[in-house]
């Protein structure tokens, strides 16, 4: 069997028994195993530290370059990075497109804006301002790359598009990285990181393809980790790190709602927009998007219509092997995901009644049938609003206060809202805005050119506060912040600008 | 004696046994108790969360105007705050005006840019961008308030400018505030309160005079703590608040390094200013600024002309009980600040040689002479670069690597580094750039009008990585992300600029 290595002192190394088993999760054959143990994280960390001033010493332009020449190499195997994604992720093809196309476009976009950054080293907060009598004496706010390492956690739903967004962000703010995918789903990660290892200069990109182990018991107060993943393991990491100094930002579960507006006629563009919106986030990598809806609220008094519309999408979804072309949902990535998302709908059944439930016809494989629920009382509800049950399904619900109950998730990572009142709008997004990293509005003028409320986009902030983790990524440059120290500057403006220039 | 009140769902109300004894530092005289013992947390929690609306609900301008109604009180009571400050500061009346007027001035500094946002509620962030193939789909960040209450834990040495400087954020921001001041000072924070108290409405700030008891555990997610204290404090709020959930700024220790360049020749304006600011942060206050110069890095071979004009400076320096006019030097606040500053001159010198100390004829009271100490090797020093020692002391050395030495002190909040040398000031600034909240730049040009390092201009960040906390404070609109939540929102351009409008 294929031993996947990580990458670290810019060395292709082999771990040690005991190894991980990443299979096939439509058929559960074998396809690969790893190890990081035995791997000297210390010497990981130390290496990356003595490489950054490399990356510092760059212009952001120079620093793009770096992401333009990954987004290049991976779109010329991509490919082969469906084919991997297909057989060890259980992705369709369209599935695998997200994940990989997802990559090379955040590559693709943060090398842009290094481009358009140019000369400069360093991003300028805002404009200088006055201190003193005279305009001499100024005062002016700079982001510095961090002097440390950017150590990146991903999970194993995304692992082309979270290796790369996050290492975009780090690279291109000035941080060397080192990067570690979830094991189960590492094929596409180890491939992705060969293709950057070829690219990417000495010292600045490592890869660790499996457990960290002491990894972050390495770190201090200017390393950064930016972590993907649950809950439980962000509260360990953030008492870890805490301790360390070292900065977290955590991307955790989120019980991401739709609300329907009382004013969406059923046939009518914003009504099925909500509909592809909802079905395709229900059954898009089976389910397993962290932006995908959980909760669906129904404003107005639609929600026989609703469930109607929404029922007889998901009745055409055919689950299988992903193998197969007419396959249009495979299953969920491991016997632990299947485990724990059978368990969470009968979790969410103890308050709710299964309106829709699919069909597998499959002997083999971790499949989970696309399955509708709905609330019974959505206000007294508690599992609806708490329990992030990542796989192929959703909770439908009237809602008299929708606001209200998108609140009850307790901080999420997306919330969309589907309406063409204004003055609907103005209050719900208002409403939910304090709880929300981003707000998705489905309206008939928007209904043909948006992708959905689970797409995460470079340009928009990705992460939420409160349960979704309090984290922000992505957000063309607002997304180098985590890897980069603000900091005023004042003094003599003509210095000022001679150490720190405001344009390229 | 006078017992002082909290301010707690809109009525003042006395502690119970056991109460605290704020004291004269210059006389020992006890002044006023003090205790919160008995107050309902929970209830004050409680009607913060229920007055958080009524703030959200006004615009920029009507939250300035509350912030320049409360600065205008207290520039009507200014005699009555400065003789407070004297009495239960130990503040020299030049002390207290730095704590009181930096009170009224960053209120009134926030009321101003609460009248510049006008008729706005919630602050954009950047400009919008197109997401679609038109410019109708369109994407823009949003400054929203968090939903929660504003928890602010305040330090003993600025009891006036502290209570003002978090409350004006946090409330422009639009978030109710729950304020606690140290204990030992809270004379001048209480008086602040109860002219605050006059003119703020209903639930929007309330005043712990004492211990926050089990306040703490009453928070959530969409809660913030602004805590400016020890680092051991700092640790345990960290994990407490972490576990809940709430936001956390921390404001804490800072070996803060004054970086004199090889170009500056003795008498020059630079050399001039170097030596005032060093011996003002030394001095004022007795030392007891967390922006106070505790290093003295000399990078050229000047070091013996610097030693002799600072002892010089401090030899004038007259410390006293501040009711009398001749005194230049105040007591430290407290019995325990007086112990932990002779143990912390006293470790400083397991490494340093004392090449100063002034004198003391005062027969009571927290007095601790000016002291200056010349580093060994401070190379090899350990101590001078870890221990904050809160007091009129600090330590010089000699510095072939200057950057190296600032950078040893694990992040501070602020760096001062003079010279007129472009090269030599690009390097050294950006080099321990990454380390600090904020730089000042001493030269030539600047030397009559700064106020120097120690001073927080509410226009500049204040707060600094690592060993000083990772927070922010200030930078005018930059203190509002603290209590706010950025949110992306996504959709028809006409939809977005209707629910956030762009411009007042």
């Amino acid at each position: 069997m294929n031993t996947l290595k990580s990458f670290v002192q810019d060395q292709w190394v082999e771990g040690r028994e005991p190894f991980a088993t990443l299979v096939n999760p439509s058929t559960e054959e074998p396809l690969a195993r790893t190890s990081t143990n035995g791997i000297d994280m210390g010497a990981a960390v130390d290496h990356a530290r003595a490489h950054g001033a490399s990356l510092r010493e760059m212009t952001f332009a120079q620093r793009g370059e770096l992401l333009k020449a990954w987004s290049k190499a991976l779109h010329e195997k991509r490919d082969e990075l469906l084919g991997l994604a297909m057989q060890n992720g259980g992705n369709t093809r369209g599935d695998a497109k997200f994940d990989v196309d997802g990559a090379i476009a955040t590559l693709a976009h943060y090398a842009e804006l290094g481009a358009q950054l140019g000369s400069l080293k360093a991003l300028r907060d805002g404009e200088a301002v006055q201190l003193g009598r005279t305009a001499r004496y100024a005062g002016l706010h700079l982001w510095v790359p961090r002097d440390g390492v950017a150590v990146h956690i991903n999970a194993f739903n995304f692992p082309a598009w979270g290796t790369a967004e996050k290492a975009a962000c780090a690279l291109l703010a000035g941080m060397p990285v080192v990067s570690k995918p979830a094991t189960s789903t590492a094929l596409v990660a180890f491939r992705l990181a060969e293709i950057g290892a070829g690219v990417l200069p000495r010292g600045t990109f490592q890869f660790l393809c499996g457990s960290p182990g002491e990894l972050l018991d390495r770190l201090g107060p200017q390393d950064v980790v930016a972590f993907t993943g649950s809950s439980q393991t962000a509260a360990r990491l953030r008492e870890q790190l805490g301790r360390r100094g070292a900065r977290l930002n955590v991307e955790a579960d989120s019980l991401n709602a739709a609300v329907l507006g009382p004013d969406v006629e059923p046939g009518s563009a914003t009504w099925d927009l909500f509909v592809a919106d909802v079905v395709r986030d229900m059954t898009q990598k089976a389910g397993q998007k962290c932006t995908a809806i959980r909760r669906i609220f129904v404003a107005g008094d639609r929600l026989p219509a609703v469930q109607e519309a929404l029922v007889d999408r998901l009745s055409q979804v055919r689950v299988g092997d992903t193998a197969r072309a007419e396959t249009t949902m495979g299953p969920v990535s491991t016997a632990d995901q299947l485990r724990d998302v059978r368990a969470g709908i009968d979790k969410l059944a103890s308050e709710s009644q299964r309106v829709f439930e699919g069909k597998i016809s499959e002997s083999k494989g971790y499949f989970v049938p696309p399955t509708l629920l709905l609330a019974r009382d959505a206000a007294a509800a508690k599992v609806m609003h708490k329990d992030e049950v990542f796989g192929p399904v959703a909770t439908l619900a009237a809602a008299s206060d929708a606001a209200g109950l998108v609140r009850r998730g307790g901080g999420g990572l997306v919330c969309s809202v589907y309406s063409d009142d204004r003055d609907f709008l103005r209050k719900c997004v208002l409403d939910v805005a304090p709880y929300h990293g981003r707000i998705y509005i489905g309206s008939e003028k928007v209904a043909g050119q948006t992708l959905g409320p689970g797409t995460v986009l470079p340009q928009l902030l990705h992460g939420g506060p409160g349960h979704a983790g309090g984290g922000e990524e992505l957000g063309s440059l607002r997304g180098l912040q985590l890897y980069s120290q603000r900091v005023a500057l004042q003094g003599d403006r003509a210095l000022l600008d001679a150490i720190a220039p405001e344009k390229s």
